[in-house]
């Protein structure tokens, strides 16, 4: 059994709260086990200069994690005056999983606004983001959609993302958590459809490696729990859920 | 009666929740009306050069808003790669303010880093920053004087901080949201101790002026409203509100 | 006696020496007792951004002193290659100053700069800074009224500041210098127009506290200053003292 | 056939000149194709300061576009005053492949600074860098190894990488050219060590998805490619091969 | 003899190659002795905003090193996140003396930009960058003269650079390798033109000076290594040298 | 006659007033014409990190405007949080030419600061710099000999500074003022120790170029007009011109 008691394919207590801000077009605070991501959705009747006159919308993310997210402090990367690689990255991820489950040209020039900040973290941050900012955007999206703004749900599928890797004791495990990914020699993000596509997939060996067939029993982890992911996606989107 | 039904000398509904998140010493989110702040206690084992070889403690803070804190979405510090004048004021005034009721040699040589996350804002985030960072750092200096790291609890007196203004149909107000800060003739932070002396008063006139009899009122008006916070901060305590 | 001799109630010798500098609309050397401060006031016939097609103007001030108008050298904030939080602090008040005792509409779409250098520092400098801008400033608009650029004086009352505070061996006492203001428990600095209505009034209690009385006492000594300030601000403008 | 009339299964043309620069211990000039990369290995006798006393070594990476490495020309980083999201990913991605090949513990407490400076790009770049990357390391840590300064040759596997992506008109391919790149809809980079274990897996649809048979394929086509990159590796080393 | 062999007015040797990288419209790589420069052209079809509507044109350049272009390695500029002064001063000189030789107004509105990044450093990388930079800019216009985008060759004179200094034990030698340099008491930069003229004379004494006498001879010494710099550029540039 | 009236070889009146501003170990207002600078001389028990345990004392400057120095206002670098290609030569400049008549290892291991601020410009401001710099420096250093702190004083030679250039109707003339120098086709800086040796020499066409002798011309003004400037020097040191 593994550290907090979970089998090997099983994973964290998720649960997704809707309208948890009140200022932006949708907002979700998404709780999976220890890990807690306010998510935030804006709309912005305008597209980046790179995008204008294309007919076009964008969505854009960033990710943020309060200094004592963490056990210890870490210093604000406003304080610093640059952000880190590792945020970098993961902002670039969040963007990049979202569009591809959106058909731009319906959104219009207007740019959506991910934030996602971490209030409490306890390790699968960046794929709780994904998970929650879907539905954030998804509420955001909707309400626009309510106000005559767009005419057709501009969202093709259901998108949601989980960790798995590979843990010295227990081998392939599902959504590991802060303990686990510390001492983690593989760690593989997996984002998907809710038609069983990838979306992205990054696996990284942590000073070590993964042979082949490592590979084909962490994906079969992930595609499982990201199926039962998409069961809580589609509750958190009540009515709205009849639109994807 | 004001925009949001209240009398001139009623404050918002406020509510102090204790242990908000998990991993620092001290966190809270407090609640005034629609504004909503996390405030962080971290205790460091160290203080910054300047103060080394003092046998004392130091206690800093640090302030951000969440870029949808706010009806339309502010730019992230992190993003612009500097922090604004408005955050750097409020940062050192929060700061100033705890350490005016801190013995900071029974700290000895410890850091107290204070993290106000505006989550949510409607008007006066600073002094809610200021209400709730104290609760916040007395729960953590109560938990390491509990882990004997400290002999005598260093916090000398309440303190409490609320904003009063005068606004054009209604004269002298106490505690304004943001509509009513928005279109303030004058605006003054008031910050106090349990004993009911002033730690701070910052009053500004939005060009505008105040007379001294304005002067006056806003003083009463702020006394009775702090009178307030500090039930409401010793319920907060519990125990706690013994060691005071 | 103070430290230089002085009353509790008595200013340092000030002068105000105008058309100091050649190029700016208005030039200003204020000295107050050993601080000097160059101020000047250059007019652009244009507003930022956020003020365009407004039809009113904007006053905005920058502040900054030489790496050794102090007793040890600072680093310059263009070596840092960042403004500190103290100097943000103070520019932001002096704007905000100016701004309460100019018609914004009368001076059109242009922007008064502002420019507090400090050259030499004993203590007061903001204040200073704040006396002398308005002369720079009064000086400016003269300029341009006699150029027929604007119809109308736009400067509706006098400014000017000064610090008071709570010393030791002294109590309450009127324009610190650098010695007093280190060891000083209370700092206030007062704003105030040629009507006797306050601008603005910063309080603090440096690690330390003020009650209600002294904080009367305070003010009354403040109000005098200033008076004396306003009689040297008038002599100053000469002529165009009868256009205020 | 393809753009460049390859096969969907065939690399570009690869050559690899070792002792390019003078200075570095390692110094490379890999070209794919017309994807030119200078990579120098340079050895500082430090560590960076998370790793003191831990008797371990630490591989780091840097990576870097001359400005008109491409089609037009893009701003220099230093102009820019920050490094972009690209350029920190792709010099994470570069250090941490290098690292799981080598056993940082044999190389004492030195860095091995990896800098890959690309000065004519058409795709691929950053699986160019990693290939290229692995001989200047190896050949630097032969250099120190010939001077005794360490007892074991440390590197412990092959290291190379090559990219696959799905393109519109052929479906999954090898070695993807600016062309290709630019309108591929799946994107992968794949790093492998000499023994067949993946190090990194990196799959993007951009702005689209793929299938788990799509994946399987693409994994195919990469082990294929980078078979032969490890024999023109070997080559490359000369008798320096005979030591892994 | 000198530390190279060479005699006190002898040039190390030197090699212009042109289009050495593919994208750039004027591409070399400059080899003088062991120092190694890549010198791009790219004509880009605007000004910058202090020259719109002028209906003339800019060359600007800019300048790097590798990081280990050098015997130890550099921190990257674009990591410390600013350019140091040595690199500002280098590059401003670069984009000054070649714009001497240019008639601007026959380029029309467009701007040359000049990279030279320096591959592998020995000395006198400044004045190698402004003779390669020379070879790549003239390509680049011959090109857009040969697309019939300008009408005339807009190149008035050759440029070329050379480095003199007063060396302890020769006196006063040409063409400074960098152990010369370190040493040298004097170093002098001399940019000339074809006719003869001087651009830019930069004559340091490094904690040092130097007399009316020593400074003919090394201009002397200077204007003879031009002389044969030119030559080789003539050689270089091929049919386009029939357009100067 | 010049647009001032002044002889070709005449320089524009200067005055050296000592003891400027009180905290600086060594002070100066230097005047040359309508260009006024404060120069500051600031001595420091240590040197920056390259130097230590070398027993050798440093000389660092640093230049700035005041905003308002020039015509039109200009932006400060403390805003634009980074300092210009100008300023950083021209401080790296009077670092340099002083450093050139300083015996580094009589101050021992200190730190001169040279804070140059110009708070008036009107041509010249680099070379008034040095000239006044020159001055402060010596206070300072006479400053700490008569305080015992070194031994012998450490000046070997008088340093001071002018400009020369050619200009369109007059030819070659001396200490060139704004309109001047804005118009002038030749500019060249001059640095020369008291011995009549020179310390740097700044020759620059502006868009333009010169000959041979135009050149020996305009050395000739030079070192005539700085003649005359030690003059000024030596009546500025008093008593402290016998160190000399």
């Amino acid at each position: 059994m593994r550290v907090d008691g979970r089998e090997k394919n099983q994973l964290r207590p998720v649960t997704i709260e809707t309208g948890f801000v009140k200022h932006p077009e949708g907002s979700v605070l998404i709780t999976v086990g220890e890990t807690k991501v306010i998510c935030n959705a804006s709309i912005e009747d305008r597209v980046p200069p790179f995008m204008r006159n294309s007919g076009k919308g964008w969505i854009t993310a960033e990710y943020s994690m309060l200094p004592r997210a963490t056990e210890t402090r870490n210093i604000r990367e406003s304080s610093k005056g640059k952000i880190s690689g590792r945020t970098m990255e993961i902002q670039r991820l969040i963007g990049r999983a979202l569009r591809a489950v959106v058909d731009l040209e319906s959104i219009g020039e207007r740019t959506i606004w991910i934030d996602c900040d971490v209030i409490q973290a306890d390790g699968g941050t960046r794929t709780a983001s994904i998970t929650g900012a879907f539905i954030a955007m998804a509420t955001a999206l909707g309400k626009i959609q309510d106000e005559k703004k767009i005419k057709k749900f501009p969202i093709k599928s259901y998108l949601a993302a989980t960790s798995v890797g590979v843990v010295k004791e227990h081998g392939a495990v599902l959504d590991l958590n802060y303990i686990e990914d510390s001492s983690a020699e593989v760690d593989m993000n997996i984002i998907m459809t809710g038609e069983g596509e990838f979306v992205e997939l990054q696996g990284t060996g942590e000073e070590s490696t993964f042979s082949y067939n490592q590979l084909q029993e962490l994906l079969k982890l992930g595609q499982e729990g990201i199926g039962e992911l998409f069961e809580l996606q589609k509750e958190a989107l009540g009515k709205l859920a009849d639109r994807i």
